[in-house]
């Protein structure tokens, strides 16, 4: 027997036609790529989505095909998601700071119909456009009268493209695991792999992440944008603040920390979230001009491990709670917030900077297990780390092109890849990537601890830890450090530092100084090619 | 295309799952028919629910079988429901204060299998145990020990069917859209009516209450159910509560203010809410004491429409935050929620308690429209008053046993039956029920607005304004009041005090004053006993 409740599917297009009826009036603020601040609300924002849904059906889109949009985080770039989504189309945010090979390959595999463009994109797109036979169209994200010369396909100026519209259209309603959205991982491991988020689960994600315990967005927020949109779905940012009638700033191409702290004051920011490379020179650059942030409430820190010292800042400098945050694209992409209940609300000291740096719990609708090797459940100790595994319907099945749940364990859980403990009271902590750990002699060691500790040391600005080969023990780790600017510590003086801090075998048999480590164009750390370089590294120092 | 993420339903014992699994040990406190405190935890919960579900289905106990409850809200009552959901079957909360043909009435109309009863409703039970054909079984919910001596066909004591259980039994996973729960209205016009909540309404519900501008529970709050879960799904806290993972407290049958107010002093409470008579006894108790409540931070107060004196009273004397609710049994239960926003922060004196005063606004999945008599949208102004109707996932479409989409109108919204006004930010004012205005020469009369107006005379405990019939003008307004005791305001000087505060047409034709006003089993004012009474009250007395 079925419940007679109405028949109301989960459409993203909702969720701006909400903040245009409740909240039509409330700001959304985006910094052009000239610098200059740009002003419009949620009921204008509907209004133009609604004509750029039209323009797409005008073309001949059909349901489900993908348009790909290459910009920075604008309030045009934001309409757009909603007026593909409101067609029926799917959205596929392409970062521009990944390798132009990249670009093209994401392109090619998403076969996007239409191509979205900030004008600063244009040389970019121009120098792969040869190798984009699906892109019909190139739709410049600009006025006709700044619109370049250009020698993309059947190019215009999206001004010109939306210009018309009948006021009388209405978003339609259609199945709600529809796909909306098409998000490439950043590719750590080969070519980057799509996700295909499905209308159904952003607008779960956007409602779980809405409680108090995880972003917990009010109409009262301002809420500054400081993830791309073209990053894991903008951490869902863009649905979940217009969904609360939450003000939203979008900051452009300006994450610099000078441009950052200057929206946080101007536009009285109450919430933002980040990777901690971003958060650094905002902090970098408060401290340099003597500046407090006086609005600001909550900062959420994800995408790599909030250093101690970070958390610190941001509290006691400027009052602000850190919220560690944790998330993939492939999870929806936030899993879980480190936020405090009564079991952990008296820690002190240490014992709290250990907690506010895991990972955090996972709200209703995330069901995290732990597994060895077999896929066994290990226990909730803090101490037994093991494969991290996720289950929900905002986490994936199978990746774009493959077989349905071909992601998925026979439990359905999604394997994570990282590798974690978990507390009884259910907080995750990652020890480790499965594939960064350090397998010696059968044991484990976690390159993600030895890095954390190595950069505490005040000589060290960076750390990387690989496992390179070993005669006896299989792999053995190697520290690779960046020395900080005026710093001259040597192996010794390291090896010292970490003594007692970890298990004399997890100490590194050897620590290269180089001038820097490489990186993936999302900021993490490119393992592979510190592994392809270093791999037989001791092996070939042994002799001596 | 459809998108490429897990296919996992929205199932309402997901809910207790999450609750046992990341906040297994917080505290679930019931208080029991003797005056007693019992406490149990989620994950204790979880383990009683699930030998529920399966003694239900080794019962025989079919998919989409009613099973009815005729209890308290306690842990065991809850355990009960989820048990049921999770069985596949519908849970069906029995109002006891409802007159004993309606509780026939009901279980008749829903064809329950099997009714779990409080101890204390036993003897009600047994008198018409005749005229329930459908019940099976009646299972007390008590040990072995305390059960009575009953009539009732296979009676068993509750913790003796639940006794066994295998603790590596799952729920299983089903369809959304199945029905889980079958609550009436209180059927203030004619029989009540069933509404069928799904498993995907309760689950939503829960997800879009626990946002900071709704109810926006935390882990790190201690609710209060004073709202019976027989009414309304108890407003979906006892879903919402442990999705967040907050603590939860149900009072059992001690509404009254002395034993509300040692429960939040003692457990802490930091939410509660109700219907405002309850709350006018606490607050009477809590000044007869001379104590002031230390964790209430936020207090719901729906139902009926909240006194000015108690926002201020619990403003000003406790600290605590009131935010009005509005909902109803087909609204799933909570439709919108009067909390602030940029537009309103501001406001001063009359005007914010003008504010505090209206039914809110909606969150998202939830749409509100006015209409004239011929359906027509009317503007969102404030002042014009229409048909208040509603569309979303959430609200009903039919009611139990009639055919799907019949409770709708042509764009798919359900009439609420109020007549109401919507300002420019989109707070809803209820100005009446529709069946309730007056009607006097072809314009519209509010009852509610001159029954608030008569209520804050001093001299006046309780006023009911119905349109009597009129030769001239088809009705007027009639208003019944209630005397203070001790006072004696005579018709003259209430007539005085409405002047100038309402336009001069509406003032009352003529005042009675009564000893008292007759209620709804819920405690509404049942204007239908008063107009079958006063309906030609003018007419025989226009002769004078």
């Amino acid at each position: 027997m079925l419940g007679l409740m109405q028949d109301r599917s989960l459409l993203c297009h909702r969720v701006l036609e909400h903040a245009a009826r409740q909240h039509g009036g409330r700001r959304v603020v985006s910094r052009l790529h000239d610098g200059s601040i740009a002003v419009t609300n949620y009921a204008q924002m509907e209004s133009r989505a609604m004509r750029v849904s039209q323009r797409l059906l005008a073309e001949g889109i059909q349901q489900g095909d993908r348009i790909g949009t290459l910009a920075w985080s604008n309030a045009n770039h934001l309409e757009c998601w909603f007026g593909i989504a409101g067609a029926g189309a799917v959205y596929h945010p392409i970062n521009p700071r990944l390798f132009s090979e990249q670009i093209a390959f994401i392109i090619n595999d998403a076969k996007d119909r239409i191509l979205l463009v900030d004008i600063a994109f244009v040389p970019l797109v121009e120098s792969l456009a040869d190798r984009l036979p699906s892109v019909e169209r190139y739709v410049i994200l600009t006025h006709r009268s700044s619109m370049p010369e250009t020698s993309l396909r059947n190019a215009i100026a999206y001004e010109d493209w939306i210009a018309e519209g009948d006021a009388s259209y209405r978003w339609p309603d259609f199945d709600e695991n529809s796909a909306a959205s098409l998000a490439y991982t950043s590719g750590t491991t080969g070519q980057p792999k799509g996700v295909l988020y499905s209308h159904r689960s952003i607008v779960l994600m956007s409602l779980i992440a809405n409680s108090p315990d995880m972003y917990g967005f009010s109409a009262n927020d301002i809420v500054l944008q400081v993830v791309p949109m073209c990053h894991a779905n903008g951490w869902t940012w863009p649905f979940s603040a217009p969904m609360a009638g939450a003000s939203l700033v979008l900051p452009g191409p300006g994450l610099d920390g000078a441009s950052l702290s200057e929206l946080l004051q101007s536009e009285k920011v109450t919430c933002t979230g980040g990777v901690p490379t971003v958060w650094k020179s905002v902090l970098d650059h408060l401290d340099a001009q003597g500046e407090k942030l006086t609005h600001l409430k909550r900062i959420y820190i994800g995408g790599s491990p909030c250093p101690r010292s970070m958390i610190q800042a941001f509290n006691e400098r400027h009052g602000v709670e850190v919220r560690s945050a944790f998330g993939a694209t492939e999870m929806g992409p936030m899993s879980a917030i480190c936020s405090l209940m009564p079991e952990t609300n008296g820690l002190e000291g240490e014992a709290m900077m250990d907690l506010r740096q895991t990972q955090g719990r996972p709200p209703f609708l995330v069901e995290f297990k732990i597994c060895d090797e077999h896929g066994r459940r290990l226990p909730w100790d803090g101490q037994t780390s093991g494969h991290l595994r996720v289950r929900g319907p905002c986490i994936v099945q199978a990746y774009y092109g493959k077989p349905k749940g071909s992601a998925l364990d026979e439990e359905g859980f999604f394997d994570t890849g990282d590798v974690a403990t978990i507390n009884r009271h259910g907080y995750v902590r990652l020890t480790d990537r499965a594939k960064d750990l350090v397998k010696s002699g059968g044991e484990w060691i976690s390159s993600v601890d030895l890095e954390n500790l190595a950069s505490d040391h005040p000589g060290v600005r960076e750390a990387a830890v690989i496992g390179a080969r070993h005669p006896k023990w299989d792999e053995r780790p190697l520290l690779l450090a960046v020395r900080r600017e005026g710093a001259k510590p040597d192996k010794a003086e390291i090896l010292e530092f970490l003594s007692g801090k970890v298990a004399r075998w997890w100490l590194p048999d050897d620590i290269v100084f180089v001038d820097e480590l490489p990186h993936t164009a999302t900021g993490k750390l490119d393992k592979k090619v510190l592994r392809a370089k270093y791999a037989d590294h001791l092996v070939e120092r042994i002799p001596e």
